[in-house]
């Protein structure tokens, strides 16, 4: 049984989670360096230009929009089709080297760091849109294409990819993480909307999860290995093509900001417009310290309170429904009349501002860093957990503006750390790992979309259990008995 | 590479289908019978009456609602919580024993015939529905509950669940089977629908796929275990409780019938009303012949050509407005004006008429047996394939009504034959494999929602490819080393 951690490992692990990267803190006997034989290898697959030894392009990969260290690979490659990338995980595979799948880099769990070495598959030069089939509201994309070249592609078809989760990241990588952000609540996440997965195993091998080219909206052939690997944060296979559902962009769409006395009002209103049945397409909270730094960050001037922006999707006539709904439902809880974004560009504006928050915590302490938090519970038990963390933060004296995807129950807290400040970092850590804990006792999850990275392998471990845990090995063996894909992300393999 | 059968060994094949079962044609010389030893384990666990020997239960047990032979287990067990199952499984795991486990027995694919003998695992005593969290729309349920008696539960509490595949099966068993039915155009399948499950492995260790507990409604913590075993059909582990997301009950509830010149307009309707974004909440396929069967079983009296039966669910204004343009949609491709079933009485009455498909295709040929396809393709695909079938089965001298939920691009034929007639078994035979080839051709698969079991095997390692299959296989070697969970089920073990 899992007995949790003394302070004292406690901080020496954070510092170590920080630290954690091949040249400083682990040893890698059991790995070759890539030897100049394998790098010939690489070149005659991918081509001189497909192929990086840089400093700046390893440091680069390494990684991701987390504050874990960057752990840069030995080599960067940068294959040009599945292929290739079959053959150069062949060579991977006989030479033993690492491989790490790297999309866009905008990961928040220290996903793409190469803590054992080896070599990065970089899959930006994969980036054609396959496949597009209007009529069955599907499209096929290579792992280069992100959700917003995807949308801006659909833009005449009248269709559109919704999963959203602010960063404008690869599509595949979205896969990989199980990714979902502020439409979820009404689309579903990336484990809803992906059909198919073609999948480069860590022998080369080429799978397709539901069969090559197929794309029935369900199936119950046999395992589900779409939803395997959709997750899986490159553990398992490299993502080299993806297979997503898609939905008719609605006739209207508007959207509104209402500010509330508290933060139970936010959530209470929520709640109740989901029971009510409002088919909403976001709704976001943002507390007092959030609205605040987004008012600074994008000139706005919203009440510096609890705050929720709303989305609404539909007909015309459908969506005054929805509203008028909505609106008795804040108003019966105190909430603000609504601040109306109707055309595209005040939505846009809005939902920017949204997005941005990243940023707009971050402004808040120049020179620092952001560290974004991710928890998610029942419904219910929001109100009680916000309040909670709220006063946790003040009682740590810690900056850490909250803004959550609340109709699924999940949020964040924004850290904006001082990274030279080593007191700030361990309470910044314990204030995590209470966090953390805190959903976990609220029948929650340690992570609601970021995944688990480097950064929650001890929490997932708490949170599933060591039985389940073990089965994830079992599945990681099965696929990767060689250990080589992604090492040490959601599983500390070995070390348990 | 899988080169298909040659028509002798498919009437092998066939037959062997048909025949399947450890009396007949299989060799048991791998597995022990169950010795009185054994029995007595059995007995001091789940106590006298909790374990049966009488042919008639083992018969009762060996055996779905399919056309595949009865497959008698040598011993059923009843046990009464997760604690007995476990400890049953740790017997029959030490002495090699199968484990099969059975929820309703209304599967379609042969999933619980016994082919190799062993213990039947009847879940039927675990019938208590817990930890309903209304708040949350979510609840938790022991293995021998089925879906209506759930909804019964629910009743007063203005939520459901709406998976509903026909049969009044047990909600862990359509979780098994990836289940779905004629809701899930609009509420998914038990994939988009199970929160979390608690499944006994094949050595007895009891896991919880998302932790003890958990019921976030979203979560990106480690592998998919949740989606791993929904739909494994008992060869990975045995369910004993599924956690599952549930739906308030709409304000309003409106279904129609509609008749049509041709399938192509039935069809042709379906696609434009899902791509006008109505929320529609079944729409359902049945072609001339299937009309006309259950005109005659329901004592109903629509016109005998094809035919949807559509809901509608919202508030009343939202209705009107789905109503009015899916009407306009129907009438534009010639379709009838709608008939009306408004209040619950009525509305039970047609759906009633449409999941007596079954048994009104069966009194098409009173003393046949009914044996029901599944193939599910893209939507735009649909009229193509089914006018396609339309016509094998009249040059297959045949008879298969088909009825289907094509909404999600799914449909059925349900073949009604003369079992003692070996001839019109081999026709519906190379009938079924044609129907399932040509959904493979248009990008489709073999199984829309009635899984694998012992039918589909060669089909679904033509629709996957060797290497997706040998995933599969390593997944089941990885939780089940002893090959005992369900044996011979999805994949053919050691066989291909």
């Amino acid at each position: 049984m899992w007995l949790g951690w003394s302070t004292g490992r406690r901080l020496l692990a954070f510092r170590r989670r920080l630290q954690l990267c091949r040249n400083v803190s682990l040893p890698n006997s059991a790995r070759g360096a890539v030897e100049d034989g394998v790098l010939s290898k690489f070149r005659s697959i991918c081509g001189e230009d497909g192929i990086s030894l840089g400093e700046a392009v390893r440091e680069q990969h390494g990684k991701d929009e987390s504050v874990h260290r960057c752990c840069p690979p030995d080599v960067v490659v940068f294959p040009r089709c599945v292929e290739e990338v079959s053959a150069l995980a062949r060579v991977c595979h006989k030479h033993n080297l690492p491989i790490i799948p790297f999309g866009t880099g905008t990961g928040l769990e220290g996903g793409v760091g190469a803590v054992q070495g080896g070599v990065c598959f970089s899959l930006r030069n994969m980036d054609q849109i396959l496949d597009l089939h209007p009529e069955d509201f599907d499209v096929t994309v290579e792992p280069g294409v992100t959700r917003k070249s995807l949308n801006a592609y659909l833009r005449d078809t009248g269709l559109w990819f919704p999963v959203d989760p602010g960063a404008d990241a690869s599509l595949c990588g979205m896969a990989a993480t199980s990714a979902s952000g502020t439409n979820a609540v009404r689309y579903g996440t990336m484990r809803e909307n992906v059909m198919n997965l073609e999948v480069v195993l860590a022998d080369g091998t080429i799978i397709h999860t539901a069969g090559k080219g197929r794309r029935p909206r369900k199936t119950s052939a046999g395992y589900n290995l779409t939803n395997l690997f959709v997750g899986s944060e490159g553990t398992l296979g490299i993502i080299t093509k993806a297979t997503l559902r898609l939905y008719g962009i609605p006739e209207a769409m508007v959207s509104a900001v209402c500010s509330f006395p508290s933060v139970q009002t936010a959530v209470d209103s929520t709640v109740q417009i989901l029971q009510a049945g409002v088919p909403i397409a976001r709704i976001e909270f943002l507390d007092d310290v959030m609205i605040d730094a987004c008012n600074r960050f994008s000139s706005l001037s919203y009440a510096v309170t609890p705050t929720l922006f709303l989305e609404f999707h539909g007909s015309e006539r459908s969506l005054e429904e929805q509203v008028n709904t909505a609106e008795e439902i804040t108003q019966s809880n105190g909430g603000s009349d609504f601040q109306w974004a109707r055309d595209a560009e005040t939505r846009s504006r809005l939902w920017k501002a949204r997005h941005d928050a990243w940023y707009a915590a971050q402004a808040l302490r120049p020179g620092c860093k952001a560290y974004s938090t991710d928890v998610c519970v029942p419904l219910s038990r929001l109100p009680q957990i916000i309040m909670e963390t709220k006063e946790d933060l003040i009682e740590s004296r810690l900056t850490g503006p909250i803004a959550g995807h609340v109709g699924d129950g999940n949020f964040h807290c924004l850290m904006v750390v001082d990274p030279s400040d080593p007191d700030e970092l361990h309470r910044v850590h314990l204030f995590t790992e209470r966090l953390a804990r805190r959903a976990l006792a609220m029948d929650g999850t340690c992570t609601g979309e970021h995944g688990v990275g480097l950064g929650k392998r001890a929490l997932l471990r708490e949170e599933l259990g060591p039985q389940a845990i073990q089965v994830m090995q079992g599945l990681k063996d099965a696929l990767d008995p060689k250990q080589l894909l992604n090492p040490e992300k959601i599983l500390q393999h070995k070390e348990q």
